[in-house]
């Protein structure tokens, strides 16, 4: 079935439903098929299409007929200016991570890697064997397919010391993405109106959320060693926040690793304080110089909850994250992910942990490993030589980005839309920073691009930077 | 592949690795197969289930070895009562119509159709057909694929009177289901602490929505008719409650249809108080009686915001909904959307796109409806003769349910344990009040069992009257 020719098909009838009178009777499947030369999956393809977009409708057993096209008039919703009111207006605009952009520039603003870095051969064949399970129809436990827990459990349970008790299945829960699960952990934990500490720069998404849950966010400042614990201590204490969100591993865009001294002395801050630290694993399967050690698998009084998420790295098709609690703040976060989602698909959740348990998912991690090293490598190297006014202060040890530091005269926005224009697309390392930046970032997803692209991406910006 | 035997292997192997010490390897999968005459398959699925329970791991190459298991101490969690606080603390238990339950009892507490409704074959092919296609990998836009918006647009389009202008594709936000749909249009239309009006009774997934999204739910009567509409505009004025939750057509739990006229009073009482009606159109697929007329179809001024899942009639795997919205509403909740999803799984929408332009899917459509005729004349007949106690007050005109009505005297828990004593659940009618009930009532999901169960389960409840 090729998608071209369908398309083909599609915009023909177009025009044709658009020269005849609603209520026309379409070509038979086989007069379309023979007048295009397609075969009978392409032309039901290109019928689908019409009828999604409301310009025929099929009648079974008496064929496809072409429907009105309504012209829509002008409608004022000047009242509703009133009834809505002020305090749920956000300004600005949405992620910029989320655009889409044509095939020609180099797209290195997203935060996910590109289609080769993911185990599209697992996934496929995960979901042709979900389709054809027993279980396809059913509706899974609100706290996920017990076998989902499990190995979310599992995994963690495997970097687990001696002495410490490991995380048992009934405390994961199943969530439909890594994001609604930072809305659910900040509104559980915290709740609207109480502060929340974030390292600065932090994720652009838990600010998001953040916002979201109605939660104040208190900036901590890090470093390519993680934030000290003593400023972690003295802001806990003078805000009275019961929170602490972190990416330890690999963050956001930094690519920072908090080494285990100081991950331990954090930990000890947080359990000082009586707090909670939400540890946001995202970049788990995206190591390249050290494997990750959650710091969830060193604590096991239950101030640690952990996030991890599959749908970067497994696929964005598989919108499956697990949330790690124990004590009462799992089953407040089990009440407020039933509240909000009900249940997760069964189907994604079947699909996730298919890929994750073949054996084949292992091989899958090394190439990748060894794809984001070449990567890497490849733009700082020609960071170096094309741009040299920016500089990466911190090479990072894993995690899908690089994060670029410009000359303090530097205006991001004007670096960004300079680079757009040449056909590069970078984040803007400001929407990282909680309030003003400590300095001038450019975000360089370097998974997100093919290898060859990467020294063309660096003289884009030592030209935007000139 | 079967089922039954991958369990009896991993039964089998789970009393043997409690035997041997961690780190043995396990007999070879050609050792497995000959000693449990199985298929590969079989014995693949097995040795996954062990891997998913954290009881073995795979070495690529070497073989299969088990893992040590731990006993886990007992911790203490006493830290956390200070760090939770009391302000997000929810009471009483989880949604009861998600309760799973065992084979041999008659389920109709479930708020979903059995099997045998839900367009199975439509569904996998569905499925198999989105595994090959060649955008399973990619990421949808924020606000839904565009071909799944126009459906949904397309629907309400048809049934649009001339003058009224029509929805257009980029009116709808595709949502991962019907109940963060709830949460999203709650929080974003009225936000918390402000109050919103809805019937009593009324679905109790929405009160709990509501609670997540912290707005006041205000109740306003609602009988086989619907609401009247001066007492809609009376509880708008004197409680500046901008926005009315309702489901005019075949109310869950009732099947109460609110006749034309009445329906447009409503929304004439709804605009004349510059305010929203949120339609939650839950049973637009389980019509009986009458064709579902949407009030969001003779809306163009953006007073109503409309909702329709796709969940409960195409099936719980494919877990999408579209929000549809005009005007800055309409950016709020996409927003919104944006802030709690991202995205809604691609996979998803192609699915529930998929199998709902096909022509067979107006086939199935027709043949839930002479199903659901059946089985609800078949459980009114049976209760009249069986529990001459109970009353239907009004037969419900679509939907899945009989709202039935019981002695005054009756205490309802006592009612639904002694029916679940006998082998049937149902519904407590108290879950659909806002406030204390308007009478006894229990629910009784008609579409949730088999035909031939009807008689024997209006029986459990003469009995359980006696």
């Amino acid at each position: 079935m090729s998608d071209d020719s369908s398309t083909r098909i599609v915009a023909d009838l177009r025009r044709w439903i658009a020269s005849v009178p609603p209520g026309t009777r379409l070509p038979s499947s086989r007069e379309l098929r023979q007048r295009h030369r397609a075969g009978p999956a392409t032309v039901q393809k290109a019928l689908h299409a019409l009828a999604a977009q409301g310009l025929v409708e099929s009648r079974p057993g008496v064929g496809t007929f072409t429907l009105a096209i309504r012209t829509p008039r002008t409608v004022d919703f000047g009242w509703q200016t009133t009834a809505l009111g002020t305090a749920g207006f956000r300004d600005g605009h949405g992620p910029t991570s989320l655009e889409t952009i044509p095939n020609s520039v180099i797209g290195m603003h997203s935060g996910y890697p590109c289609r080769e870095l993911l185990p599209e051969k697992l996934v496929r064949a995960a979901f042709a064997r979900a389709t054809r399970a027993e279980n396809l129809m059913g509706r899974p436990p609100v706290a996920g397919l017990p076998d989902l827990q499990s190995w979310f459990a599992t995994e963690l349970a495997g970097a687990t010391p001696d002495g410490v008790a490991p995380v048992s299945p009934s405390d994961v829960v199943v969530i439909p993405g890594s994001q609604s699960g930072l809305v659910t952990a900040f509104r559980a934990l915290a709740g609207a109106g109480r502060p929340i500490l974030v390292e600065s720069p932090t994720y652009w998404g838990a600010m998001l959320a953040a916002r979201q849950a109605g939660v104040q966010v208190v900036p901590v400042p890090s470093g390519p060693a993680g934030p000290s614990p003593e400023a972690v201590a003295e802001s806990l204490g003078r805000t009275g926040a019961r929170v602490f969100y972190a990416q330890p591993t690999f963050a956001n865009a930094t690519g920072w690793l908090w080494p285990r001294d100081r991950a331990d002395a954090v930990l000890d801050a947080v359990r000082a304080a009586g707090a909670f630290l939400i540890e946001d694993d995202w970049a788990h399967d995206f190591a390249i110089d050290a494997a990750p050690q959650p710091l969830a698998s060193r604590d096991d009084a239950g101030h640690v909850v952990y996030l991890r998420s599959l749908t970067k790295s497994v696929a964005p098709a598989t919108r499956v994250a697990g949330l790690v609690a124990r004590g009462p703040a799992r089953d407040r976060i089990l009440a407020d992910h039933g509240a909000e989602a009900l249940y997760v698909s069964g189907i994604l959740q079947t699909v996730a942990l298919d890929v994750v348990t073949q054996p084949a998912w292992r091989t899958h991690l090394r190439r990748v490993t060894e794809q984001l090293r070449g990567r890497r490598d490849l733009l700082l190297e020609a960071l170096v030589r094309h741009a040299p006014q920016a500089r990466v202060e911190a090479v990072p040890r894993g995690g899908l980005n690089a994060w670029v530091r410009l000359p303090d005269d530097a205006v991001v926005a004007d670096v960004v839309a300079r680079c757009r224009a040449d056909g590069l697309t970078v984040g803007d390392g400001g929407e990282w920073f909680p309030a003003e930046p400590a300095g001038r970032y450019v975000r360089m997803n370097y998974a997100a691009a093919e290898p060859s692209q990467l020294g063309r991406a660096a003289e884009i910006l030592g030209a935007a930077l000139r």
